[in-house]
């Protein structure tokens, strides 16, 4: 391998802490993880891509980082697991400098100690063009209790986690050149995977059906509703949406917003917050197979999956 | 998502024949598994990037579906584990055409049914450029018989399977501009993973490390002493290298092979063939930490880690 590469990849085991803990797994061809007893193992995979999920004009390196990551902490969530393990496939471009790489790592394992998950294993290659970046995620959920987006039925309530909308629009704002400082717009640039959120709902099996929203809640929406068969209803007025005049567009087809979709038979009591995180019902599980919105006029529309395309 | 990129993935998940099983994990935010009852789950991840891992002028469509997993395979056949499922990121370029995708399904879910193993899930998306295919295959192995890289010790005989050199070797005909029937050359265009040998040698408690030979015998053997603390002599005599002048040069640092590289303490008897795979004693370990070769003229001189760079 080429010596460049050799150091980039040394730099991100030294602070990965990878290489001082010698033994099992670290440092062999897989590694080797015990679930906790009676689980079952959670997977979920998800690229980073340069110019389809990120620009480094536009995301600083440590937000980079931290998006990676946050992709697959939040399909854990959605399955209300519990994160085990992450795995990351990095490939680097060569003039990349080291500096960019620190960064990179620092955001990544800022999230990962929160979560305390170790970064176990993966694997690095020279990039043709780019940075290429691919996150798994090991996780684990007590046998036969994952949340499947299939669960729901018909008259069951929609509900959403935070507020929808604001990482769109700051990728609007990057899109239209403008200068914003990464701190100040956190659901765009550190988005917080809602794993407490998720875990509370399948520990009081609250929660029917469950997703994340990464490709717009139109788009989400429609899988919990192919999966279940079901058609839904949402209230505009409901949304937890962001203010301004595209809120309500944003609001219904934003993507990357890591917020939870999930719904919930009538008569479970749906608490108005979770560890702090606001709950709010948006709607309802219907008969039919198709998806419509009530409009603030009160007018009933046909609602089509029209979410998240990336950068395109 | 483009409208093409949808199209090339619903292909891919109709042959992976994952559309028609529902529930559990399909379709889902993670996919859901249960591992054996008292086994230990392995990770590995593995980039196939192309410019870095193949070519498309010079590899097949389906050897490039083929090798991308057996990336994966081979590393949980030197854990001496027991695959479970593969999960693929691919990203595709727009401009690729289906038949190159379909080509390249057909020969990952031919070796993916061999193993009896199924395609559960991953991630797509569009690349920048070129073909970006990323694979994680979970395993599992009886808790605590996970065969290691760090079990050798001083006085051990080192063993691999098959033959070395024939996959640098095929490489470089092609780098020489020779036009190749991938057929004739399956060592480089279609190796095999050495599964069934691997949970033999875990099973009879024969091996004390293990690692494959990815980046070559010189590099993979130093992993093994390196994690063990221990160092090596291999005779270049007992090596199972192909014919031609380079054979020897080929047989030490060739990468790509996908052969076992594996100890044993000396009392135990390990067999001439396993499973119809022949196996050969090349050396054993030391107590020093440096690596020798004996040269067929008798004389002996450092091994230095020199393997396999990928296309650089």
């Amino acid at each position: 391998m080429p010596l460049q590469e050799k150091l980039l990849i040394q730099r991100i085991r030294r602070a990965a802490g990878a290489v001082a803990k010698r033994g099992k797994g670290i440092g062999d061809d897989c590694a080797v993880l015990e679930l906790p007893r009676g689980h079952e193992a959670l997977i979920t995979t998800d690229f980073s891509l340069e110019g389809v999920h990120f620009r480094r004009e536009w995301h600083p390196a440590d937000s980079v980082g931290h998006r990676c990551l946050a992709r697959g902490l939040s399909d854990i969530a959605a399955m209300g697991g519990v994160p085990q393990a992450a795995f990351l496939s990095l490939a680097l471009p060569l003039e990349l400098g080291q500096r960019w790489v620190d960064g990179f790592v620092a955001g990544f394992l800022k999230l990962a100690n929160r979560f305390s998950i170790k970064l176990t294993g993966g694997d690095s290659a020279q990039s043709p063009d780019g940075v290429l970046a691919d996150i798994v995620v090991l996780g684990s959920v007590p046998a036969g209790q994952a949340v499947l987006r299939s669960g729901a039925r018909p008259g069951h309530l929609v509900y959403v986690t935070g507020t929808l909308g604001s990482s769109v629009d700051t990728l609007n704002q990057l899109r239209d050149g403008r200068k914003l400082s990464p701190k100040a717009y956190p659901k765009h640039f550190y988005p917080e995977p809602r794993l407490a959120v998720g875990q509370y709902l399948r520990e009081k099996k609250l929660a029917s059906a469950m997703i994340d929203i990464s490709d717009g809640l139109s788009t989400d929406l429609g899988h919990i509703c192919e999966e279940s068969h079901t058609g839904a209803v949402v209230e505009a007025d409901a949304l937890p949406a962001i203010a301004g005049k595209e809120g309500l567009k944003l609001a219904l087809h934003g993507g990357e917003e890591y917020e939870l979709l999930f719904t919930a038979p009538p008569n479970r009591r749906v608490p108005k917050k979770i560890v702090g995180i606001p709950i709010t019902r948006i709607g309802e599980t219907t008969r039919g197979r198709t998806m419509k919105v009530v409009l603030p006029n009160g007018k009933t529309e046909a609602l089509k999956p029209g979410g998240w395309q990336h950068f395109d």
